[in-house]
């Protein structure tokens, strides 16, 4: 009744790592090759992507995939506390399809080369620009500790991530209220448990 | 203890519609002119997008964006029939991230230009490949009638939706699998009171 993994160590699996630990559940780990990806991966996901995680579940296997889906999924399965209230709803699934959707198109993009040239491509590409993203999310961790305001939740494993990981590679810009949010996540045991310490 | 919805009628606001329709509920609609955003649209969300929904909570007003954070906001809020039972909740959650992330992003990339010229890239981009974003919703839509197996979910008007469209704006590949759901979807009163006929 477990979970299995399809892990790699430099891949956002970590970010699901750090999910598990926050849930207090342990996964088996399937260590993944990039040049050698296991058949039952593409069983899983025909998308081939690490992480993609099994729940052997009672009503049979269940295949989760996406990031932020596999941190929410484990809320819901494992984790009731790290689920919002009710009045806190609106924000985490707010910033959690956020960060999935508009800011990780945006940061990715900008990684590729690819940036919108004009209004009009702004308004197709769905995230408007980088420098938008980026101030909607400062002006909210400049008012919050956290996406529900003053309470951890599953969502801040992967809001968090993109905030930390942004910030690690220089692909987030700088600001006060990002480097304080991931102070706050650098302090979790779970956190330093399966991301190390904030030089790692 | 209702709620306003940033609306245009040209927009992905619609698919906001739909889910409004299928949860039971009427919207205030705020109109929103492209060139004349109004100042409550900015407060509400500084990205100035739409959809924005407010819903006016007793706990106080509450913002949720993006068009996947709200169909399934409203599903928790107004329509627990409509959320995913336990044994659904892995399908559910993996299919709206991936229509809200990896789909949306390979579908607007290709609108844009943009595309991973390498398997380096194709890692990088978050999604692969145009077509192996196509090929796994394909699998799965061949064999399953809606995103949770044999029964309708909140989780069907936004990936619905994003199949819909594709299909209807020539951006998604044509597939057998996405004709069937895209008519049992057409098929809803919800969807026909608001997104109309499928010439519509």
């Amino acid at each position: 009744m477990g979970y299995t993994l399809f892990f790699n160590p430099l891949s956002r699996a970590l970010i699901v790592q750090w999910a598990f630990a926050e849930a207090g559940v342990e996964p088996e780990l399937a260590l993944v090759e990039w040049e050698d990806k296991p058949a039952a991966l593409f069983e899983a996901n025909p998308m081939g992507k690490v992480p993609t995680v099994v729940h052997h579940h009672e009503t049979g296997d269940k295949v989760v995939s996406e990031c932020a889906a596999i941190c929410h999924y484990l809320a819901e399965m494992e984790a009731p506390g790290l689920l919002p209230r009710d009045e806190e709803k609106a924000a985490y699934f707010r910033w959690l399809f956020f960060a999935a959707g508009p800011m990780e198109a945006a940061i990715t993009n900008r990684a590729m080369g690819w940036e919108p040239k004009d209004a009009k491509q702004q308004m197709t590409s769905g995230f408007g620009s980088f420098d938008r993203v980026v101030d909607a999310l400062d002006t909210w961790f400049q008012n919050n500790d956290f996406t529900c305001g003053d309470r951890f939740t599953m969502a801040d494993v992967y809001v968090g991530s993109q905030v930390d990981w942004g910030l690690r590679f220089g692909s987030l810009t700088d600001r006060p209220s990002f480097r304080a949010y991931q102070s706050r996540l650098q302090a979790r045991d779970a956190y330093k448990a399966t991301l190390g310490s904030p030089g790692g």
